[in-house]
């Protein structure tokens, strides 16, 4: 059969509705610098959609550093693999000043957060080992499991009885291979907003022999005294073994890196695949996240702004009777259940009647019949726009009680 | 067993050797604007290391356009998944910019070429499919291929009789499981240089029904009449079905793209993990990539300079006695046999004695007991360079023969 037209037979689980869809619910442009209002299709809209949790993104010494960099380097250089020839001081000094914030001894720049992490989980096990992870870990972890040979036990979403009993199963599987034991959970899990139960999982260390690798993406910048994450935040950072985010959220950028011990982080950077065998961060990109540590750690204010920000959208979604699930960050998801023409109906009235502009998850993102809104504050948010915010949802509330939005289909936008 | 301490028993093919190797063979600094010659630890070399293959890097009006795309946008612009919120109408001005060049309907940006390829290929195959892939495919492939749940078949590098011989066991194969096929190869082999055989394998569609996809990283830009790639210099673009390259070679630049036929790169496009899960390729990025494939499509005159590089390099390599393969293609290897401390010395004779900097390759790149060093000519060398490098390999290779590199191990450069 033809590989081509067996892939046309299903569009996939998103692509299906791409006809209706395209450019309004996937796809969609937001125009004008990146803040808490933009434009989308010509009108001003409050913008919920975008992970800038400390407003690094148009932050003036940014924008200023960004243009900067740009112009003395150009884009293009270094070129090659960092191995090769793509190393440069300034991304050895990135290297050494995550390393002091997130308290490991050594770091390993990575070119891209998603192939990042997954060659990371494949260099670290070889088919003797066995990787114990979180059911609703990251496309990216699931990635990287996928690229492993060896056997691999997954526990239910944040289930600390059912981990002991994977890691049972994994303790006696080692004992005939000679493997080792990686777990892999999240900081903060993008979705829900739940925390990963990091102190609960390195307390097991007691009882089992394994490395836990942390993908802390949304706690980052956001979770800690410091912002330094979710094992701060926990007071649990030295047994997290491998600690990784990525540039993408807090840092407003590109790019990641991964933290720990010294030799374990020198074996990464001599045999992690995507990174040995790619292109090295471009440098204005590097210096860029200079510029953007430099503000994340000495601008606590950003983090008090964005938390009571945080606080004031979550309880005024709860007291209007919606469902935020148990979101302990500032990832604040509105769970629906019903159909996706029902939900999508909602977010249209919301985009267009109240202006206000979120991004809505459904299937294979999120387990199937689930829809969930997922709004983001961030420190440029300001009171009005979250009581406008508040007051449209309350409005849809109601039409929504009132059966309002039943449609058959997903509306189709003009 | 701790899984750390079993890393670090090992510390892998290339990293056994970091103690010496570390900025001088492994993570060395280039220092200076990218071009011909640059700084290599405080002295002026002639660099061969770079894929800048046009000249674009450091190209006055990319430069430019880099400098004020980043002072307009920033570097953090769009933020999100492209599906989520980081669609532009430069992302989709470079898509149709592209499809126009590369001749083909649609095309869809990558924001990195390794997870970009990976998965491409993970997205287009499920496990009742199976993927007959060149023994020789970069690591990206490789880790492709690895995603795939179902069969593959590898055939031997560039033999078109091997091929044959798998696309009749894929054949059986599918006959039994119901999948199609998808044959994986590369427009140019980036270590040695010689072409995929594309116009070979495409003929085989006679016979056998597959669809191609081609990783043409080196070609695009260097290859064919007008730049479009190996397709194009081998009279047989229309048959190859998914036409992928990186911007990280001759567009200077990082992302990736692949086009073919639109609906399946509309597949694509909702179906692509490493894409609807990581962040969009950024705006000057994206600002820079147009202005890079405008010069490359406007300016065949920075073509012509490569291949008059191309060819006086490569004659005179040969004129003087050096094994440089079977290149037929910008990529100019120089093989030679023995020692990783011979091969190496000659390396610090090369780089300190007659300021000539090239990379070593060797294992896990290559097959163990081959060292190639690899030479990119590009269009900025000028015919000094051209003439300083070929008198230093000609000096070099009198000493070679008298011995004169036979150490025991890697020189300890100070």
């Amino acid at each position: 059969m033809d590989i081509f037209e067996k892939l046309l037979k299903n569009k996939g689980p998103i692509g299906q509705h791409s006809d209706r869809a395209h450019g309004y619910f996937a796809f969609p442009k937001l125009e004008g610098p990146i803040g808490n209002r933009m434009k989308f299709r010509g009108k001003e809209k409050i913008i919920w959609s975008l992970n800038n949790y400390l407003g690094l993104a148009n932050h003036p010494e940014v924008r200023e550093t960004d243009a900067r960099a740009a112009a003395e380097y150009g884009l293009a250089a270094p070129m090659g693999a960092r191995m090769m020839s793509g190393n440069t001081d300034y991304h050895e000094q990135l290297e050494k000043e995550l390393s002091a914030f997130v308290q490991k001894e050594d770091t390993c720049l990575l070119n891209y957060g998603y192939q990042g992490i997954m060659s990371s989980i494949d260099a670290l096990c070889n088919r003797h080992d066995v990787i114990v992870y979180d059911a609703e870990s990251h496309a990216c972890i699931i990635d990287g499991v996928r690229l492993h040979a060896g056997h691999r036990y997954v526990f239910k979403h944040n289930d600390v009885e059912d981990l002991e009993k994977q890691l049972k199963r994994a303790t006696e599987m080692v004992k005939t291979t000679g493997g080792g034991i990686l777990v892999i959970t999240e900081g903060v899990f993008g979705m829900a907003g739940d925390q990963g139960k990091l102190k609960e999982i390195i307390a097991l260390k007691e009882k089992y022999q394994f490395r836990l690798l942390v993908d802390d993406a949304h706690g980052f910048g956001t979770m800690g005294k410091t912002g330094a994450g979710t094992g701060e935040h926990q007071g649990c950072q030295d047994g997290i073994d491998l600690y990784f985010s990525t540039f993408a959220k807090s840092m407003a950028s590109i790019g990641a890196f991964v933290s720990g011990d010294k030799p374990v982080i020198d074996y990464l950077r001599y045999n992690i695949r995507s990174q040995i065998f790619a292109k090295s961060l471009p440098l204005p990109i590097v210096i860029g996240n200079l510029k953007r540590l430099e503000l994340l750690r000495n601008h606590p204010e950003l983090r008090e702004k964005l938390w009571n920000n945080v606080r004031k959208l979550q309880e005024g979604l709860k007291k209007n009777g919606f469902d935020i699930g148990h979101t302990n960050s500032p990832v604040t998801p509105v769970y629906m259940k019903g159909s996706i023409p029902e939900a999508t109906a909602m977010l249209v009235d919301l985009r267009e009647t109240y202006h206000v502009f979120c991004s809505i998850v459904v299937y294979p993102v999120i387990p199937k019949g689930q829809i969930i809104y997922r709004l983001t504050p961030t420190a440029v948010h300001t009171d009005e726009d979250i009581e406008q915010t508040l007051h449209a949802f309350a409005e849809v509330k109601k039409k929504l009680d009132a059966q309002a939005y039943q449609l058959k289909e997903i509306p189709l936008v003009q």
